[in-house]
């Protein structure tokens, strides 16, 4: 059985978000299994000397179009979140805790966070919000609310995201699979090519 | 007849090059013509306070293999130039001084520059090898030879990338289609879209 193909996104990234509503099914057309991880960009950026894109003379303006475009390009409900971006700290912490437990319950919470975020503009960047959100498909807020403030989940997310460092990670989506690197869903084509054909 | 679509690159842009081979094709399925204009993208990256992507932390080991792997997936010819990224002004002042003349002609050393720089490694950032690729595309040398040295093509070029600057152009590709920006051969399948479809 072949290695799960890696996806790596921050809760705050529009392509995030709209790459998490195809992996899955591109993959699965492959016979291939995901798994997710959550990162928080901040440290690459500090790697990189760069920026949120929003957040970039020029390219910010467009980026805000293309959001919205993409979106609609792709059939997905998307609205500006009135606070972006945000850090997504307790967002990440709360899906590697579920994850552990149950894949797919961590999955749900992902499409869930990223539906508040990016068509409900909840800000998810609150604990509080994210412990609802949880609740809301049937993830137990009492136990999540503890470890959301256990030290351990910090660590375990930090090392998450020095391993992604490490991989080469920099950017919302980022795909590896069998070893080659796809940044941005507009790279989808070429990792279902890719995919598809075992490199080309 | 509806205005021209209006491609934007740097000649030294490696996915300005994959554009390159695509525009006019797919601007004529929706029975549109296209303007090209070379500009250098110093500017635009003085003004965002960013860096050629190849030379960026992390980003920069990705992107070299995703030149690659890109020209690859759109079935073109590619070799890692030598030199990159390097100055095109002389390459983007001969572009103007043959439009001016000539657009099917600009257009034929506008293609023969991006082979000789991307597929042949020619350093184009030379004035005497942009000379000499025109010459075979039929140019004749003698007089671009002297317009390369004149102040008011160096004006033109100034004006010209001014003038994207104040139209919001960043990158390379980037493509207005009736006002609306497109940037990156990634974008492709939505100007394309959005041509056949008026907008969406």
């Amino acid at each position: 059985m072949s290695d799960p193909i890696d996806f790596y996104f921050d809760f705050s990234s529009p392509y995030g978000y709209l790459a998490s509503a195809r992996i899955d099914a591109l993959a699965a057309r492959h016979g291939r299994r995901v798994r997710w991880n959550p990162v928080l960009l901040g440290v690459a950026f500090k790697a990189m000397g760069s920026a949120p894109i929003a957040e970039v003379p020029m390219k910010g303006e467009y980026s805000r179009r293309d959001f919205a475009r993409s979106a609609r390009f792709h059939g997905l409900a998307y609205r500006e979140p009135s606070h972006f971006p945000i850090a997504t700290v307790a967002a990440a912490r709360a899906f590697y805790w579920m994850r552990d437990q149950d894949d797919a319950a961590a999955k749900r919470l992902a499409h869930a966070l990223f539906e508040a975020y990016f068509v409900r503009d909840v800000n998810i960047g609150h604990a509080g919000e994210v412990v609802a959100i949880g609740a809301a498909v049937g993830i137990d807020p009492v136990p999540l609310k503890a470890a959301l403030e256990d030290q351990s989940l910090k660590d375990r997310l930090k090392r998450e995201i020095e391993a992604s460092i490490g991989r080469g990670v920099f950017g919302s989506p980022f795909v590896i699979a069998d070893g080659e690197p796809f940044w941005g869903v507009d790279r989808f084509d070429q990792l279902d090519r890719w995919l598809e054909t075992g490199g080309f």
